[in-house]
Formats: structure tokens, sequence, C-alpha cells
């Protein structure tokens, strides 16, 4: 599967095997969550890797209805912004550093035959605020998205809308 | 070329040759980036493909000096937002939109062999009014990034920090 394919192809998978995700596999897709660029090079991120059925569903909770297919999910992986890292001009970097990192594991993930959902969290603050609670975090540390991981028990949607025309601008509006 | 090992050895690459990306290659290119997940499926996004070497050296100007090398690319393409597009209840989920269309243009165009640097824009917003000011755009769209594009004729970085196990925590922080 080439890149092109795979950007191409990726559904978002809500329905899962009970396949777990084993531990070399998770170590790959971090691998490429960490190999993107971020701003100056920061590496303003941190992942909490969520596998304990109990915490899946508590973290289901905490971030509202498009979270409920966590605990049938083998494995999330909660994408946090490290603030303490961000560059110091412009902290707002975080969130685009996040979403590189967060891209990545999905894409990464396609290949591997592991099916994802992106689930946004921040800049939703409840969802954010809960999540905090749930792990303690410091105060540096801000949940920015929850990938849901698992073997697919579903093919996803069928067609997609690719390319639009009118979305494109030519050296000028 | 797999995505992971695209992800893994993709370089930031700055010097580029004089060839010329052509159409079809771009179009493949803003398919990728249009084919990426987004907040509720707003695709909250717009693209501005610039090859028009004035307006390019015009473009380096609005981006503050890591925006230099843009004179020198075959072609850029300023990511931005389009706010009249995003979820309602929480607008600024189009940051994050808009990066994974970027991520996905770099990695397309790293398999095809172009090289491309990643250039902040939002949310530094001296630099996103500058490039607004440029291309009169709209009031609700926000120029994201600038993705700088060209054959490489420079091999980037060569070791570059991957895993470090102290930003990955496991079911508690």
């Amino acid at each position: 599967m080439t890149t092109i394919e795979n950007i191409l192809n990726r559904r978002s998978i809500r329905r899962y095997t009970d396949t777990k995700i084993d531990t070399d596999t998770m170590h790959t897709l971090l691998t490429c969550a960490m190999a993107g660029p971020s701003c100056v090079n920061a590496r303003d991120w941190s992942f909490i890797v969520v596998d304990n059925k109990d915490l899946l569903r508590k973290l289901a909770d905490c971030n509202g209805r498009p979270a409920s297919m966590l605990p049938d999910a083998a494995a999330a992986v909660i994408v946090c912004g490290d603030l303490s890292r961000a560059f110091k001009k412009a902290r707002e970097y975080w969130i685009i550093d996040g979403s590189i990192a967060a891209q990545n594991i999905i894409l990464a993930a396609n290949e591997l035959g592991i099916g994802s959902v992106w689930l946004g969290t921040y800049p939703q603050m409840e969802r954010v605020n809960n999540i905090r609670h749930l792990f303690a975090l410091p105060e540096d540390i801000v949940p920015h998205s929850i990938i849901a991981l698992g073997y697919p028990d579903e093919k996803g949607n069928g067609d997609k809308l690719l390319y639009e025309e009118n979305r494109v601008h030519f050296n000028r509006w």
C-alpha cells in the first residue's frame, strides 16, 4: 500500500474485533507519532496509551457521545500537548504539532491493518477538563485528541468526497 | 515506500532544483489534502497554490525569516481554514483540520520524490494578516500554514530523534 493509496482509502473505523494490539505494533505507531515535524522542533506532545477496559469506559464518558465506541476498542492513544515545551513566542503551535502526531498514528495504523477513528477533544474544554481530571494531569499537559484503535470489524463508509475544485485557487484568491 | 518508511524517513527540504511540479501531480497532492478526516466532516479548508515567482517572493516577505527559501520553491500551497464551514460549536477545530490536510500533502509529496518544508503561519497573527492582505482574502478565510514544495537539491538532516520513552504513559500519567 503506497502512502497515497493509504491516504485516499482510509476510512474511520468504529467497530473492532477482540484482537489486541501487541506491544511492538503500538511502539511503531508511537514512533510514527513522534516522527512528524513540530514547530521549531519543540516535540511538544506526550501520549497516554489506554487499554484497560474500565479506563476506556471512563475515557468514553469524558469525551461525549462520539466516543461511545471506546470501550470496544483494543486501545486508545490520547495525544496531549506539552505546553512546557511549546514554542514560547506562539504556544498555540502545540495544536498543530499534536494534529500531525495524531494523523501519523492513523495512517501508520491503516497500513498495519488497524482501524481507527479520531475523537476530537480540544478545543471542547469540558472534554479536556474531564480527561485532565481522570488522569490527574500536570497543568502543562493538555489533552488534544483521542485515537481509538482496533482491528476492523466493519469496512467504514464507502465513497468519500475527495477533490473539490472550488476549494483550490491558483496564484490569487 | 511504505507509509511507515515515508513517515520515519521524511526530512524537511529547503533547497530545490528548477524542476516544476506538473498539474497532475499538484492535483494528487491536493486530493490527498482533502482526503483527511475533519471535524464533523466539515472540510473547513481551502488551498492557494502559488507558483508565480514574484508572488512567491511576496509570500516569503509575509511569513518571516523561516520562509526565505520560498522564492526558490517550485510551488507553495497555502493551507487556509474556512471558518464559514467550521463546526459551529467549536470553531477552533479548523486548526486541527488544516494541520491534517497539510501533513497529508507533505507525506504524499515525499512519496512522489518532492521535498517540502512546513512553514508555520497561524497562530502568528502578523504573518496571517500579511497573507490575508496580499491575497485580499475574505474574512472567513484564515491562512494556516504554507507548504513549500520542490524537487530536492539536498538530503535534509540525517538522524532524527524518534521514539522517546519518557513521552509515553500507559493507563495512567
